[in-house]
């Protein structure tokens, strides 16, 4: 019986969860929810109703996981908790400050409704995280360390947006060279923030603006830019759609650690990301978890999960004796 | 309470062990056993009983796990059937093409028994296995590459040794650099055997030896050496000791892939390891995974397992909350 998939929001993410579905034969795409108005979106797959938000409840047994495909901002922390009471939901939460409380609510949500939940399901949080919980456990003497990049952050993209003058821009966020050889090497530096990253910006100003001045509020923008190396660049409309359409991105999580008698033996465990296309990605690890969702659903394990509670086997169509006759 | 751990087999691999529970404050080092005569035989830790494996029976119920460090080609396949029965155990079985055979052996024992069991812990088998199983099930339409070193393969540095007129040997197996890059495009490529490694052999021969006829005979060796192209280097004893005397290893998993509607976007996961010492690793691994075999024991959850069935969360000694706190 293949897994019945809803999507609930359809921008970037909801996209690329539908594409990702395509690729893993034992789910189907059940249905679209937009808040947008039904009529006016034309999805990708053909035959699948698209349907208001509003309407959700009416598919509570037509569906086995729903993916909710919102902002971390303002719509997950509703949402979430909202349809884990009537369905088996995942989302990709990704305020890592305030997951804890995320976690409470669904969890509390999901057991109220026995459905099974899972937030948080991306790269990182997910597979980051991951890698964070494996090179601490294995090398527990030792210090991880993650960079981002190179990439397109929307959030920072949308903070220069927001400047007076500013017509669009795209910012890419980029690890140091430098400092990724540095914990290669496995020496364990200490870094600051402005160490770790630079941020390089690509700016269309509106005629006539104040180039200087935009540049100059970007730069000491605080949280976003104040405390990095930061490069911007104007250029024109044509040149952004042309170079900037893409939203690429990745990143590195590298372990270090000692071992031996007299702690002589360094060891480095490095795991890194690079993608064309961060939703399409984020899209895939949330579409093989759903499959870990169905089942520990019809295993009974209600309550909320993190990546850290899910057996590796479980995110696969493959048997248990496939997989250990294949991969291990 | 402390996990009790036992070493059954004090070689390299056992030693690794030892100096891994004293990184882990929840765990201690309750016995070592051993076939050489106990009395000759000084471990790192004072006051922890050196026994024969003879007299194993008797601490049956005084050690959580029992870590077996004997070798996958004669010892393993009989010693951790016959020692699950009464002990919970982990071993690092890695003869690939036996593990599911392996497996049915252990699990019909543990499930005999009632008590947990776990095979082929180590870094491959074992991490990168759940990274060759992360990456399928998250790129489904991609291929997965494993490259191996630079390192020292200690079954090939045997195999030399056997020759006559080798006084001793140390092989490096090699990643080709080339075709690591060829794999990090994203092309997916075919590779031969000989297109992803090569390995660089470092001799001591007898004196007078023919060493015309030892490199023949290791380069035309089957299945160790004649797929590969194979560099041999003479140097003396002395050398070998003061260049050669470590245990490093290493590797690449490397798993690249589509998405989109078109298939138009590609992503590159690889994990790499980079290691100053081999069995030290392998024993960091086992032991974080003893800590998930003695509490999979609690829970009553009984046979063999595998690095694919345990939820990451239980490698940790950190509370579920914590994890979710500070790594998720």
């Amino acid at each position: 019986m293949s897994i019945q998939i809803g999507i609930f929001g359809y921008g970037n993410l909801g996209r690329g969860i539908e594409s990702a579905i395509r690729q893993n034969p034992d789910m189907t795409l059940a249905a679209v929810f937009t808040r947008r108005d039904p009529a006016t979106l034309t999805i990708g797959t053909e035959g699948v109703p698209v349907l208001h938000t509003s309407q959700v409840e009416a598919y509570a047994d037509k569906i086995d996981v729903m993916i909710l495909c919102g902002g971390s901002a303002t719509d997950l922390p509703t949402q979430t908790p909202a349809l884990a009471r009537r369905f088996c939901v995942v989302d990709s939460f990704d305020t890592h400050a305030r997951i804890p409380e995320h976690l409470a609510a669904v969890d509390a949500a999901a057991k109220e409704g026995g459905k099974t939940a899972m937030i948080s399901v991306g790269w990182d949080p997910g597979m980051f995280s991951l890698n964070r919980l494996y090179g601490d456990a294995v090398l527990p003497d030792g210090k991880d360390y993650t960079f981002w990049g190179k990439g397109v952050s929307q959030g920072h993209s949308d903070a220069i947006r927001r400047i007076d003058g500013v017509l669009d821009a795209k910012q890419y966020t980029i690890p140091v060279e430098s400092a990724l050889e540095a914990v290669r090497s496995g020496v364990c530096p200490d870094l600051t923030t402005r160490q770790k990253h630079t941020r390089e910006c690509f700016v269309v100003a509106a005629e006539g603006a104040d180039k200087a001045r935009i540049e100059r509020e970007i730069k000491t923008m605080p949280n976003y830019f104040a405390d990095y190396d930061t490069t911007v660049h104007f250029i024109s409309a044509e040149e952004l759609a042309r170079d900037h359409g893409g939203i690429p991105h990745g990143g590195f999580v590298i372990r270090s650690g000692k071992t031996g008698k007299e702690s002589e033996h360094t060891h480095v465990i490095e795991y890194s990301l690079r993608l064309d296309s961060n939703p399409e990605f984020t899209a895939s690890v949330i579409v093989a978890y759903a499959r870990a969702v169905a089942r520990l659903y019809r295993e009974g394990n209600v309550g909320c999960k993190t990546v850290f509670d899910i057996p590796p086997a479980y995110l696969s169509p493959k048997s248990r004796d496939e997989l250990i006759a294949s991969l291990l």
